[in-house]
């Protein structure tokens, strides 16, 4: 593995350089990580807090790592001791991958010495900015597609990191597969693929060229059509090469599309298919697909069974960044919790202090959620008793729950800078994420002008809050 | 280093295992690295070739890849043999980095044993994307803001590498620095920062953060003014540090926006440091910027010195992806060129046939470019002579050229599998690429409806295509 203790913004250690010569380095400070809302994501899919916990542990300077920063200077060589000594001693606690998450809610929490606390921020938020932000887009992607999506945008990720933390993420959201072997080995999840135009191009005949790939793969063989003239020679080829297949013993698996109109071809190729006694065999689809796309083909009855999704997905071209922030929110005075917000002239913007919980608030008649409250952290819900919730800024907007149970949704991720949740497998990440989505309305998950689902303050939080403006607005 | 043999999509080696079988490993393939127009990009900067070198030099699959590729199931024993002996014995040739590029180049050339030249495209596309399109959009940023960019947009990358490569290929586009602490190591370039708005409020007042910020960094010191009141309260606490500073004989460097008009906020806060004895100071400014906001707020007269530029940098946010595509340009069947083209019915589709070189011509009375003229790679271009070129699809756009020089814009990187070409510092190649970027008429460069660069083809190149095309329909 490689060590990303420096990965983090300078700024985070000149901010230690002054706490350490302030004496302040053992002051403990809470931070939380959420997200603000956008137009484009109506839920989130929490990912990345298995790599965050993977670089906590891991994070230590290097003696190199040290001389650099001497020859960056600015910083004492007592601090450099200090940083050379320094490991994660903090706590983090944190919603699993696979969560649906929403706007505001703290999704992980980091409570350690302020020092450490602020060095870790930077990477915490590139993991979990950018492996929710493609769970999440993986997610609308699959939901259009009904299925069958495979991840295959390595060429087009902004880096190597980006296509394989990409890879998986979007496993997380639902694909079922990807192109990337580095990511099939890492995470040990399904990869694909059979061959590209190349191929086709450097044989005397797409005919010849299918029957080298079919003598190579016999076994679930795909052809690529769409090298020459889909209809009038790529089907007719693949059919061709179909027969003798089957005529040896072999079943085919199908054909992929890679450019023209997919629903057109699709259609006439799925009837040539049909007529040629091939029902079974699938048609793949792929060429800068995204939900919009995939919804608009299956609209007008496209036959396609499975769908290849590379840059749109790879890259959320339309979102490329979630926005996640890393906000103060307590600090500690001889283990006194001491709330801080911060305050701003849009109201949105301003911060929920102190330490808090997310609980997920379940209909026991339907097992639906109903909404998600945030509380402060010592805040018990009496599941026994009516609950009453109400908008964090229209506070008029209220509603009472009876029968309901309530979820935190957040677990310690590590403690005492080690990690207390082990690894789990990406398809099990995805399987509670497929499960979890099933709790709620789809009314709330749609793509387009969703419903927007509930995320409340509790009392005592939302009065914390109104207090706290109130007086920073009176010391401003 | 990491090993990063698997980053390849699955496709590339189930080719592979085809060719082996076919006993075509021997065989040796050209393919070509261009990207196609986008409507936003004018020119692009090119990047990433340093590292395409150090993957291809380093390219090896350890027992480890082998036991998970014969795990993945279809490779033969024999073909996986081969692939534990595999290195890259091929060439390369590229232009270098910061070199300005345009659509339909040849900007990396891989000639190679075919299973390699597959094996090698997903991570070559990976890197010469992900760096071109960050460093293209780097230097439209900074040709908004006149200079004074910093890359601060670690956290909003798409993962680890996003964030370090991204960083620079931000530089060479013309950043002054980065915030990321592990780029400036790794590339040895500025990195700077000074505080969050935590800091601020981790104090018990702004006078008092500003202070403490001060004893720590009394040389160059910046101060966040934003958190509570940019006008009525930060910039006259910064003031009343700055003085205190002066008072003991140190100067201020200046002062940092991060939210607000910043426009208003950089003329009023001018005024008040100018007034207090403080023209020297800096103004830097940060929050969402991107070229369109930047041109705006210099526009309406903004004071602003030094620009913070993240997320919509670091992500290429309206094109997050350059879509650089790798297509096979030639094979070889004893030494002797055989050169293929990938027809399409959109005519910029069809791709340009066999091995080629670009020439860029320059006008020797304004060393000014005036074209790039792709050409057959055995052609020479006689610059004693005058020279006739034309648009590759309207051919009747022609135009001749007198007392002008040619100069191949590309140079060997790599060959017989290892790397020829030194790497270079990153402020050399952006250096070149300031340097190079003034050989253009700026009607060229303009950030909105430039004028088009001519890409033409060489007679000899044309009549290779239009042969190629006419025979190809032919065959359909």
């Amino acid at each position: 593995m490689r060590n990303l203790t420096l990965l983090t913004d300078l700024y985070e250690l000149t901010m230690g350089q002054g706490y350490f010569n302030e004496g302040r380095q053992h002051e403990i400070a809470a931070f939380d990580v959420f997200f603000r809302p956008n137009s484009l994501i109506t839920y989130s899919v929490a990912a990345g807090m298995e790599q965050v916990a993977d670089y906590l542990e891991a994070l230590s300077f290097t003696e190199e790592d040290i001389a650099y920063l001497r020859s960056v200077g600015g910083f004492s060589e007592e601090f450099l001791t200090y940083l050379k000594g320094l490991r994660f001693t903090g706590d983090v606690v944190s919603v699993r991958e696979g969560e649906l998450v929403f706007p505001y809610e703290p999704i992980l929490t980091v409570k350690a010495p302020i020092i450490e606390a602020q060095l870790v921020e930077t990477a915490i938020l590139t993991f979990v900015n950018h492996q929710t932000l493609i769970a999440s887009k993986a997610a609308k992607i699959v939901d259009a597609a009904g299925g069958g999506v495979m991840e295959f945008g390595l060429r087009r990720a902004q880096g190597a990191d980006a296509g394989i933390y990409g890879a998986r993420a979007a496993m997380i959201g639902g694909c079922v597969g990807t192109s990337n072997v580095y990511a099939g080995k890492l995470f040990d999840v399904p990869v694909s693929g059979t061959m590209a135009h190349s191929w086709v191009m450097n044989f005397e005949s797409e005919l010849e060229a299918f029957r080298a790939y079919a003598r190579s793969f016999p076994e679930g063989c795909l052809l690529l059509v769409d090298t020459y003239d889909t209809l009038k020679s790529g089907v007719p080829h693949a059919i061709q090469v179909f027969k003798e297949l089957r005529a040896a013993g072999h079943e085919p698996k199908g054909i992929r599309l890679d450019s023209g109109d997919l629903a057109y071809l699709s259609k006439e190729a799925r009837k040539m298919l049909d007529a040629a006694g091939f029902p079974k065999t699938i048609i793949c689809a792929s060429g800068d697909l995204d939900e919009h796309s995939i919804s608009s083909l299956k609209e007008q009855g496209a036959k396609i069974d499975s769908w290849g999704v590379g840059t749109k997905l790879i890259t959320s071209a339309d979102l490329p960044a979630l926005g996640g922030v890393y906000k103060l929110a307590a600090v500690f005075e001889n283990g006194r919790e001491i709330p801080k917000i911060k305050l701003s002239d849009t109201t949105e913007k301003i911060t929920n202090p102190g330490m808090k919980e997310v609980y997920r608030l379940y209909d026991n008649a339907t097992n639906k959620a109903i909404a998600d409250l945030i509380t402060r952290a010592d805040e018990h819900i009496d599941e026994t008793k009516p609950l009453e919730i109400f908008h964090p800024v229209e506070t008029w907007k209220r509603m009472t729950l009876t029968n309901f149970h309530a979820r935190n949704i957040r677990t310690p991720l590590i403690q005492n800078g080690k990690a207390v949740r082990g690894h789990q497998h990406v398809l099990e990440h995805a399987a509670y994420f497929r499960a979890e989505r099933a709790n709620f309305w789809e009314e709330y998950t749609r793509r387009d002008m969703p419903h927007i689902y509930k995320v409340d303050l509790s009392s005592a939080l939302y009065d914390l809050k109104a207090e706290m403006v109130k007086r920073g607005k009176q010391d401003a």
